[in-house]
């Protein structure tokens, strides 16, 4: 009796298991065990089991990367991008995050009845260039209407193929092997959030949503034996080097002073309750390489910096050494941060 | 004045061009001109221009195809299959009718906060099944989620790559090619849309959704030389033959007494007001063989018929001769004829 009444008073939070929730989307723990549980048993096969950005395929002596995602992002239009260059840019980045130059792009597009045209084709013209920006040809697509209501405005699906130039794997991380940031952190996320908040600032933080292919070729070209690769998109920095770290099976540790974050972004995280490790970023990714190629990379890079190094121990965790001194362990995010990010 | 009050009494249908109708993704005109004016004009390349169902690309020696649909129907489950069937049957049959064996294929999913797992669950469990069937891996994905009311239970995208192993596209037509379909039409937009009207029948109509390339395998292992394939989805064999005579620049007659259409499907389709010849189907096609090979494609297709030919005459238009003896121009679809088929 006693139980019951604290149960309704006070209701333990359930995990939700049964239906679809928010942060099945975010990118951290809950989008995992989704795939863990429903994708990855149904479909197993050694592409995907590589947990990699895309699956590596050899087809006609061809070795390609494959990749794909759907964008969402809300609102359309932000700082710094709209939902097309990022379809674009983030599908290519997946792409160059395999080793691979991105090739062709396809473009699925779901509309919601009543969207301005116009909008549509500032989106498609965003597309365009930024194809250009990744060297990609958009060489087929294709249209859907869903009734009002039915969508958000837009949705847009893109998959790409790259030819794969160098072997980047999260089977390549060794202990010893350094890790680099290619740039300040965070940008994208504040920069959505933002406008979703009604947030000002003296001048606008504007999304860091670049092709990331002419950065990363700039490092092969420079003889660069780059081990990993993995863009900081959902769930940020911290996702990826728990992913990464569980592949891999080795142990990493950051050193937070390290970690490039802007001041302005820094501010707005504080303003909005966000720790800049987390957020989304769209134009930054993590590369592993050979500690004596750390300080190479990082200056190839145009906001390049070593933050840390893979480590023999604690396999699978990623420890941060804090401002003042403290090391603590740096988790997976594990709900939702920030909602229809990408 | 008067011609004020009469604006305003009786308004001439607007051609709406600044805003999105479900029309503009029927499959029919206003989708072509959706393409032609936004797509089209920012992405053109050779591959986009070929308006076939996939790009056809040269990639490290191998000679690929590349396509990607989006699925949005209602209901997610109807008679005969649900929404992961259709996606993976949808894209690999694109890329059968570039006269590729589907190899890969990526999937975004975009799920509406609230939808049961179990049916998500359902869902992919049927898409293994179907890729099984089309011998296709599924070997990348993406999972976004949205807020409720923002997507409608469950979209997917799928996008493929095939291996081309013969040599078909519109170029190929020549005058004098026999047309012929590989099954009865309309089934797939009869099942649809009774659930959606709530009709009954004695059996109910299931939509002929299926794998389509261990059909073209047959054609091109028995030495059919194949010139042309296109799937009857959106819009129906209608408009697949008005858009292959408009790329081909070729005349066609086909005899509407030689067009199977099961008895029932005729029958629920004179109920709902509808022209099988313009209804959507998931697993069917027409090929355009030599007019030596015609029945022997017929024979070994399921439920193979020839139709009609290609002509020298009227090029781009599509001509039928009626049961009565007339003969009357078969149009493309103009507006829609049913929403959210696929």
């Amino acid at each position: 009796m006693t139980v019951k009444n604290f149960t309704i008073q006070c209701p333990a939070p359930k995990a939700s298991t049964d239906r679809i929730v928010m942060a099945h989307g975010g990118g951290g723990r809950m989008s995992q065990r989704l795939f863990e549980e429903i994708f990855r048993p149904a479909f197993a096969n050694a592409a995907l089991d590589a947990r990699h950005d895309g699956a590596l395929l050899a087809l006609g002596g061809a070795r390609l990367a494959f990749s794909t995602d759907s964008y969402v992002v809300r609102p359309l239009f932000f700082p710094g991008g709209n939902i097309g260059d990022l379809a674009v840019n983030g599908t290519a980045n997946d792409l160059a995050m395999c080793g691979a130059r991105p090739k062709y792009l396809s473009c699925g597009f779901i509309l919601e009845e009543g969207l301005e045209i116009a909008k549509l084709q500032q989106v498609v013209e965003t597309m365009r260039t930024a194809a250009e920006a990744n060297g990609v040809e958009l060489v087929t697509g294709d249209t859907k209407v869903v009734d009002r209501g039915k969508a958000d405005a837009l949705f847009i699906n893109t998959a790409g193929i790259g030819v794969i130039e160098h072997p980047v794997s999260p089977t390549r991380i060794e202990a010893g092997d350094a890790i680099v940031v290619s740039g300040d952190l965070g940008r994208h996320g504040v920069a959505i959030l933002s406008v979703r908040e009604g947030l000002e600032f003296d001048s606008p933080i504007e999304s860091d949503c670049a092709a990331l292919w002419p950065q990363v070729e700039r490092m092969f070209a420079e003889g660069i034996d780059v081990h990993c690769l993995r863009d900081l998109t959902r769930g940020g920095l911290s996702s990826a080097l728990n992913e990464l770290a569980a592949a891999a099976g080795f142990g990493m540790q950051v050193e937070e002073n390290a970690i490039p974050v802007d001041a302005a972004v820094r501010g707005a995280c504080e303003v909005l309750g966000l720790d800049p490790l987390y957020v989304a970023n769209e134009g930054r990714f993590v590369a592993f390489v050979p500690a004596r190629d750390a300080e190479a990379a990082a200056r190839l890079l145009p906001g390049g910096a070593v933050v840390g190094a893979v480590t023999g121990e604690a396999a699978g965790r990623v420890w941060i050494q804090s401002r003042m001194g403290a090391r603590r362990l740096l988790d997976m995010l594990s709900g939702e941060q920030l909602p229809r990010i990408c």
